[in-house]
């Protein structure tokens, strides 16, 4: 069994600790707030995420980095994707060479287009950054119904030690040599999940919104593709995985985001009705400059883009993206 | 514009025509009962399948298949699979060469693993047989809700025609070469959908769905490239697209098969109450024929046959599927 700490008591850090500590590991949780620390530890319930759910005596749950990350096997950064910088520079002082840093976050820095392993790689010099991703609702996690996600590691026997770590009869983990697909596909998606939720909330149907997660992963994977990254990926776990189960969420932020603007809020209406980061607005940026960076066609994150920053409305975005010109289906748009 | 007839009057052919008549086309729709079609013709609405829909006085209804077929320019195959090969024998003696047959039914025959635009060319030596397919409801096409299918045909320049017989504002089409990986994404997504149903059933989340989804298409992509279709079909509008449709969706057959044998009734029990084809049970036979002829691990479509037809129960098949020997991700199995 391994010595393994969880970065980040959100509702996925949390669960995944809950996962770790089950599968035997010596398990450490840590919040950045010692007054959230200090109520798991007394409750042993995360009453804002995980309502109902009981964590198990032997997660030690602490607000110490230090006591968090020294001499560990395996550290699990489950912070929100715009603390990843700032939490792995505070982190990069306690870890040793050797210890893996295992990132669950979804999302790409706006202008430098930084991955997040290679954010982590950056501020920690020490440190080999793997990525644990796939469809995977915290919730249904903590309740054990059967869930699988992928793990992306650059060398093949990180990859199997970490399948080990993960898996349990409820938690099946495949593994990959593709960070750059997981971690673009994980991004992208919530800019997808935002358009198909602005099609809920158009009061479009089922067709529609299998046409927008279909043809957006299209894009996406035809970006990846131009970046170096596997095609399979997008059509995995990771992506268009990933990407159904944020459709079909009511808990979705991204998704929430899009059906309100659907029914004609504004962007900022939106942000401040659901009250927390929405992911795809700032990834819909990043998408775009991607887009052109690799002159790639991406036609849906282009109309999100322009829906969020630029005025449009859905309704005129829709139509363009239904009355373009005619194309084969194709991720190079070649016939044979 | 062109003369075109639909042939087969349940929901998906009465909305295509009323597609193909709002693109201007001269449009019969045929039923297989004249008693049907004087129905249709006096009260213009399909009171079952499309209700508070209004069918236009220019569609022409007929149960005539002379007066359904000759001289026409396309002639769309909207009968269930089961009743493909019946009616394409009926319909051989009236077809000329060079009317082009679209093929919207999914199914893969038993035994002679025959795809159902070979099955028509068997029957009408004449024909040309093409496909059109993807994330399409009835009911929400004949409310013109912005819907994407893909045209298959094996010359582009037919695809082409056909992209402009059938693309409307609300209606986009695509075009492809790969007959062969459109008819069989939609022939065994279905079993998928039954798989996906199952879980449902048993009460399982998000997660369990999209890896049954996301997994399952895998292992259709996996056999359709041994079969020699290109990956990238699987994941469009046909593939994956269709599959997300079919398992989101209340009404779907094999969906609502699969939740009952999940909440515990056996196949037979299911088939009763869901009372009508489910075409899923079908292809799962023929899917585990092409998995052992084309030697290709299907793990899923083989639990679902175990399911269906050897009494394992779905709990054990799910609890299989999880613990199976730990895999990579990709189509091939390949770390790089």
């Amino acid at each position: 069994m391994a010595k393994v700490s969880v970065i980040g008591a959100g509702s996925w850090g949390t669960a995944l600790s809950m996962l770790l500590c089950g599968n035997g590991h010596d398990t450490v949780l840590w919040s950045h707030r010692e007054e959230q620390a200090e109520e798991l530890r007394r409750t042993r319930e995360h009453k804002t995420k995980l309502p109902g759910v009981r964590l198990p005596e032997e997660i030690c749950i602490t607000s110490s980095l230090k006591e968090a990350l020294e001499g560990k096997d395996v550290i699990v950064l489950a912070v929100p994707s715009v603390a990843v910088r700032a939490t792995a520079r505070k982190m990069n002082p306690f870890i040793r060479y050797g210890q893996l840093i295992v990132n669950v976050a979804k999302g790409i820095e706006e202008h430098t287009l930084t991955t997040l392993t290679d954010m982590i790689e950056e501020e920690i010099p020490n440190s080999q950054a793997c990525v644990l991703s796939g469809p995977s609702h915290a919730e249904e996690v903590s309740r054990n119904l059967p869930t699988t996600c992928v793990v992306g590691a650059k060398r093949k026997e990180t990859a199997e030690y970490l399948q080990n770590i993960f898996m349990s009869p409820a938690f099946r983990v495949y593994i990959s040599p593709d960070m750059l697909g997981i971690e673009l596909g994980g991004a992208l998606k919530n800019v997808i999940a935002l358009a198909a939720g602005t099609a809920d909330g158009l009061g479009y149907g089922d067709n529609t919104k299998a046409a927008l997660i279909t043809r957006g992963m299209a894009e996406i994977a035809r970006l990846g593709i131009a970046m170096g990254a596997r095609p399979d990926t997008f059509y995995g776990l990771s992506g268009i995985g990933d990407l159904i189960v944020t459709c079909a969420s009511v808990h979705s932020r991204n998704r929430k985001a899009g059906f309100l603007m659907g029914q004609g809020r504004s962007m900022e209406e939106a942000m401040d009705e659901v009250n927390m980061v929405v992911e795809g607005v700032f990834s819909a940026k990043a998408g775009r400059e991607l887009a052109e960076k690799y002159k790639v066609e991406m036609p849906i994150i282009e109309q999100v883009n322009r829906v969020l920053f630029e005025g449009r409305t859905p309704a005129e975005a829709v139509s363009d993206l239904m009355v373009r010109d005619k194309k084969i289906e194709s991720w190079d748009g070649s016939w044979k």
